[in-house]
């Protein structure tokens, strides 16, 4: 016998973590669920009728995932997932965010502005068409057979279907695997509950990422289509009962990204690199945006929004760099890095075909560092604001339109327009103030990054200071939806003839940016694509099928179950109730009851299970998904990850990672006693 | 012949960095000078006499170097260095820091609150005093005999000698060496010319540490003792002639801080832990502080201090974390780690003196990662606070002052009192708004690091918001002198009778501050200081002397000469000219010239040399310094160095470290022509 070495340990630990089977890990595609594992693991039987149901009443919004759950097309969705809607519904008499909105009937129910749902129909493989466009090409020639022939696919598949349907061209195991996805789109959407902001997201920023929790994180939207709302057969049944431990669950949803298949090298250099750096600068804008806020109750609403998404972005990617850091991920990695390489190695005919795209990796670390603070100031722009994402989307679009679809950059392809023209036309607020302090804080870091001498600041700056230069270009009117669709309207010409201080500046820099733009996609996407699907095509050589792929923003169901977890020598118990709501509340922000809270103690059913945690393996783009249990009810709605669920971006840990869901029963219990919408309750619970 | 494999070329290459005596590397106490090596190197003998004449006509001021350069005790150093003067004596009619300060008589020279200046008089080995006390005693045992043995020789040799000198045990070498070093003390400074600090910092925050440079960044002060200019026969000469490229320069001064002696592991903590979470703390207090700063003229003016150490020390760490993750130094560390501990262990004798110190610090270093935000958050306090720094200094000392002089805390010595009670009873301008963001941002960060649920939110916060908690204690009368008096004479009895809100808070929290005071010395203090101390001896044991100790904020030499470098494809000549100030001028903010500029174009002579680099190592606490020829006459101050300096913390790398100075010849055409300071510069230059 072998003594045991540290090794030997080490060794042990890695083959732990590569038998995915035995943990609830994986975001799978509905397609290829693996119904054995559940059954062998929970004796549930899942079938394809089973997986049909839940995936057509699984629906895509904006970012965020939902379910259909009334025959009469309503949607359950998280609270956050129509942040935006209610704000913009908001008026200097009403605020829907900090009061919630209730809506009693079917004509209090509030059209949201942007807002937009898909279900998906129908998937199709199109690897072979996609990888065969490529073959033989490299540099600028193999991105542009890719982008068009992807382009080709979406259009010639919803050709002559008006814009009630998408099509998107997805990109599986690294580009091992190519599909189309058709959704159907839902454009009228209208607000039916949102509760106050302050139970919705309870505990603010300093509980986010963490359990024990009490967040009323649940919303209603519902689906119209021509002024009626949309009959909804395939919807999710309602169950008022409270979820038990131990209990089965599957979450349905859209995990936003993970990059669970990314080299050593590109984890170290995330780890090193690129976390700290971006970091770094939401650390400084939040600093900004909150002192902002701080100045009147005007700025606190108009920024609140935007430093929400500010504030869970920093955490959350504080949290995986945690995890990169304090994990072995890093060094388990580099050990089956090398390993697959030396399989490569020795299989002359493998060899052959796959070369080292380990070396292409590293080549395209050194270029990522190298153009990083150019291709996020001058080509990505500034965060959050909406005035340079029109500019931005008016130029490069007026000028894309006047070439032929196959040579345009991606993003502006005919199937795109539609998706770009709604966005530039929906009437959203724009606040100029905001505008100009995000402006600003580009500018700042544009000639702080690249310095004074720079190429980069000359022709964004110039002789003008970050403070000048961003009042400026705050002063233009493009927050007003007229003169955005005169401007698209007018094409390339109307573009040039503008005399909007911001369509001036962005036609001034925009060959700069997007000179930036082709030496990033002809330095690192066309090489580090290509590398990718080498490694995945190594992987399936290797070691075949029968893993699930990176998340990236489509369909996928995870299974799990009710659990709570140790942290450190603390026993987490995976239930809170109301009662412990009463108890938190300190009356202080961010731990205030609103008006109808206070009053509802001694009403509410206090040993009603509020939130609750379970092992599913989600991330971000999750929020809002339905939590099912084995007939396929609906018991909750997944709102967040425990802290240590972050890492999920890089690997999962089933003795850590925790999905953090509101349970139906709460949300029933809300609308019952303290929101009396006895009609929408009657609607879900079907009497 | 052996193959040139990569491990031979790397080998190599480690060599040539081990020989710094080939380098102009070294921050050398005066008692070691290598000035063997200046002879070598650049045929210039330095005796004794010069060293002395040298030592004598160096101060160290707050923060800062600095230097005599007239027979009247006037001093030469940074207009940074006098910034907090400058603005301390503004008031809402006059703004000094802004429109410059100038007497033109010594009447008018003001008197600047909390300025004090040291000179260096003698120095004494206190070695085997200091580790014989600590001898054969661990944890805290260990730290409190040294503490005491330290705290007896500092008050014995400065007793009797009012405070008019200041005496102070330093450590060198890691501990390797103790040196009583004892300082002629002046508190009574005055203003004697500072120029606007829009042409001191041209260029603002986006050029600092970059280069070319156009910085007008000197200031004079004059040491006054009852009352009168101090007489200064052992000042520098004056030297008008401007340096040339490849002239030798020396620099004295007072390095704050280096980590040279750090182990590969302590490098890889800071890199990867402590580094970034300082920089995304420095970051978002950065924005708030920007934000602030932008309300108001006032808030500009109150906030600039503050401000301009905030965006300093930012850009400062970025560097240093900058140079740690792009160069080779940690592996090459790892290198020479292992290699120092196999010549350990392979002479017995060796180590049983000193055993594996390299796994005591490998265990320190999880204790800092643990204790590391608590420590900062509960201990060290709020950043930038005048107001909490007041609390913390009177209630502290109250309650050690009850005490022994050898039981108390480090830093409540009996020789410690006279400062305290100086910093202390200075007036200085509180201002209660920014007061209010500091302890916000303080507060929100605690409880967003230790989780609403830790021992030390529930103690520091309980059930207040940081806003609500942090505008209560800005209304702390601390800020008026007379109330601090008041409590500092009435001691603990005073103390524990208060009823201002920050006494009342600090009483509150004192003890679980001292608590995690108490941890970190027990667990990481009394543990790497003995670690670090046995790596020292081995040092020595193996290695010999001969080397120059870290930098510890006391009197050092440097030597290296007039040189530009390669800044990637680019040759960065040494000099620039006020010819470039008037090209680079834009109008806009930081790049503005002030009214006395703008009018001088034409009379200053545009050739003059104005900012140049050196080769010379130093750091932070340089800053102020003389540079001088090799006669030892004054050619410049030196006030930055370049981006790559930055890096000196961990190694120094003489192709791409610049020091960065304002000439002489600069400073006099300045005093003449624009500032028309000619009594000042006959004094200067004695005519």
């Amino acid at each position: 016998m072998r003594n045991h070495t540290p090794e030997a340990g080490i060794a042990a630990f890695v083959l732990l973590l590569s038998v995915p089977a035995f943990a609830d890990e994986g975001m799978w595609t509905f397609d290829d669920f693996p119904a054995q594992a559940i059954k062998t693991k929970y004796a549930i039987d899942i079938d394809r009728k089973w997986l049909d149901r839940l995936r057509a009443a699984s629906v895509r919004l904006n970012g965020c995932s939902a379910s259909i759950v009334s025959p009469d097309g309503l949607v359950l969705t998280n609270h956050h997932c129509v942040r935006g809607c209610a704000q913009n519904l908001s008026t200097d008499q009403t605020n829907y965010v900090e009061d919630g909105f209730f809506a009693r009937t079917r004509s209090e129910e509030k059209f949201c502005p942007g807002m937009t749902a898909e279900i998906l129909v129908k998937t199709d493989d199109v690897t072979a068409r996609v990888i065969n466009a490529g073959e033989g090409k490299t540099g600028n020639a193999y991105i542009k057979a890719r982008d068009a022939v992807i382009a080709g696919i979406e259009k010639d598949n919803c050709a002559g279907r008006g814009d009630k349907f998408r099509c998107q061209v997805l990109n599986f195991y690294q580009g091992g695997q190519y599909k189309l996805y058709t959704y159907r789109r839902y454009k009228e959407l209208k607000l039916v509950a949102a509760p106050e902001e302050g139970m919705a997201f309870f505990g603010g920023d300093p509980d986010n990422f963490n359990f024990p929790r009490y967040d009323l994180d649940f919303s209603f939207v519902r689906l119209y289509d021509n002024g009626k709302p949309v009959a909804t057969p395939d919807h999710l049944k309602w169950s008022v009962k409270p979820p038990t431990a131990g209990e089965a669950i599957f979450i349905s949803g859209n995990p936003g990204s993970t990059e669970r298949l990314l080299t050593a090298a590109q984890l170290d250099n995330l780890r090193a690199r690129s976390l700290p750096d971006y970091l770094i600068k939401l650390a400084e804008l939040r600093g900004r945006l909150i002192r902002f806020s701080s100045e009147s109750p005007d700025h606190t609403r108009i920024a609140r929004s935007l430093l929400f998404s500010v504030e869970n972005s920093f955490k959350a990617f504080y949290g995986r760099q945690k995890a990169l850091i304090e994990s072995s991920v890093i060094a388990d990695k580099r050990k089956t890095d090398l390993e697959l390489a030396a399989k490569v190695a020795a299989d002359p005919k493998l060899k052959a075909q796959i070369g080292d795209p380990w070396a292409d990796i590293a080549k395209s670390l050194v270029v990522i560092n190298l153009l990083r603070d150019r291709y996020n100031l001058m080509e990505v722009g500034p965060t959050g604001s909406t005035l340079y994402g029109y500019a931005e989307a008016l130029v490069r679009t007026a000028y894309e339109r006047d070439k032929p679809n196959g040579d345009r950059l991606p993003g502006y392809n005919d199937t795109d327009l539609p998706l770009i023209e709604k966005s530039l036309m929906d009437v959203r607020p724009v606040y100029p103030e905001l505008e100009r302090l995000l402006l600003e804080f580009w500018l700042t870091k544009l000639r702080e990054k690249l310095t004074a001498d720079s190429e980069g600041t000359k022709i964004f700056l110039g002789k003008d200071s970050p403070q000048t230069l961003a009042a400026r270009l705050a002063a233009s009117e493009l927050g007003d939806p007229a003169v955005r669709k005169a401007l698209w309207n007018g094409g390339s010409k109307a573009i040039d003839a503008s005399t909007d201080p911001l369509i001036v500046y962005f036609r001034s820099v925009e060959p700069a940016a997007r000179a930036v733009f082709k030496e990033y996609r002809e330095r690192v996407t066309a090489v580090v694509g290509p590398a990718q699907e080498k490694i995945a095509k190594a992987r399936f050589a290797v070691y075949g099928t029968g893993t699930y792929p990176d998340a990236n923003f489509s369909l996928r169901l995870s299974y799990g179950k009710v659990a709570g977890w140790k942290n450190g020598e603390t026993e987490v118990k995976p239930f809170t109730t109301y009662q412990g709501l009463w108890e938190r509340a300190t009356g202080q922000d961010p731990y205030i009851l609103s008006p109808r809270w206070a009053k509802a103690e001694g009403k509410v059913d206090p040993n009603t299970v509020f939130n609750f945690v379970t092992t599913n393996d989600i991330i971000g783009g999750n929020s809002g998904s339905p939590m099912v249990d084995a007939n396929g009810e609906v018991v909750g709605t997944a709102f967040d990850g425990n802290i240590d669920s972050l890492g999920g971006a890089y690997f999962f840990d089933e003795t850590k990672n925790r999905t953090v869901g509101v349970s139906t029963a709460a949300i029933t219990e809300a609308l019952r006693k303290v929101y009396r919408m006895n009609d929408l309750v009657t609607e879900l619970i079907g009497q």
